[in-house]
């Protein structure tokens, strides 16, 4: 079976910059926006629009109760949700029966548990990921520090919730993962190849 | 500064075992029982005594409350214990200032903050505790099941109540911790070579 390292991450805390090392020290695969057009090829629907669904808020999109009853009544956006979960889910296993691999977010530890795969979440100190974004922010971004922190909190609401809707679990909830990782004050860069030493 | 690591543990994970096999690798000081050791000899207390402080319920030997204010009344197990609380720091600060050193337990990630200690915290599901304990007790230990449960559940909320008594947080919650590590499904050797790496 190949193995496969599954990374959460709170947004800032430069879960996708230990993927990527963690994949180079390995020279494995490495999935993370890539996973967004596959999917977008396979229902034809627009990149833009599958990460709205897969980022944003799922829950609008449930059935709508009508009285005391759930119907699930028509209604497009949540059609196309179910087609983007259940390719999410496709795509997912058709990546880890590829190779080796490491995947970002899109709940792939839970997806992928048949796999066993290794469940990483890292996360940070709230100063320290405002200070790694803005050191990272295009010139031209001039969003306040409040600002800053708010869009965040809110992107990392959003994850929260949608692990929580396809998981059943507490996203972040250290009994989920293997290994948590606080970045505060480590080295990414020395993070990276122990876990690459546990791996190989 | 010698660079240090300390563990706390949820009973039965091996966070133990972890911290020797990091100590060996590194070859550094690994220090557990024998900061007891230490604190005994120092306040001249027995080390069952020391111990019983240091891992049981601290809270019985506070300030009595008389009426609507608190009295620091005389009372002798109070007295030790703030000897021996005082004598865990020293003890501590004299080893993170000796070498590079493994510390067990002992709030060690709080009390040596100045240090900048890599502050790992070690867990596993109740299933794969029980397991690790059965394998390594003593022939004549004679527990049921249940009765080990209950016995490890108590022990780890001993640790909990002395770890927030001590620091005023939460023990095991992530975000007091640099890595959290699950070792349910991890091979504790793996993990050691990988930490050992990330320390280097």
């Amino acid at each position: 079976m190949n193995r496969i390292i599954t990374i959460g991450r709170e947004f800032g805390s430069g879960g996708r910059e230990l993927g990527k090392r963690i994949a180079e020290h390995l020279k494995i695969a490495y999935y993370d926006r890539e996973i967004i057009t596959e999917i977008s090829k396979k229902t034809k629907l627009a990149e833009e629009y599958v990460q709205q669904i897969l980022e944003n808020k799922p829950i609008i999109s449930f059935p709508i109760t009508i009285g005391h009853s759930l119907y699930p009544v028509f209604n497009p956006v949540l059609e196309n949700s179910s087609s983007i979960y259940s390719e999410q889910s496709n795509t997912l296993i058709e990546m880890a029966q590829k190779s080796d691999c490491v995947i970002i977010g899109r709940c792939a530890d839970y997806i992928l548990q048949d796999y066993n795969p290794l469940r990483v979440f890292v996360y940070a100190d709230m100063e320290q990921k405002i200070k790694r974004c803005v050191d990272k922010a295009p010139k031209d971004e001039n969003l306040s520090i409040k600002e800053l922190k708010q869009q965040m909190q809110e992107l990392d609401k959003n994850r929260s919730k949608y692990y929580q809707f396809i998981t059943g679990n507490k996203w972040g909830d250290k009994k989920n993962y293997d290994l948590c990782i606080n970045t505060t004050n480590l080295n990414i860069k020395d993070v990276a190849e122990g876990i690459a030493k546990m791996f190989l």
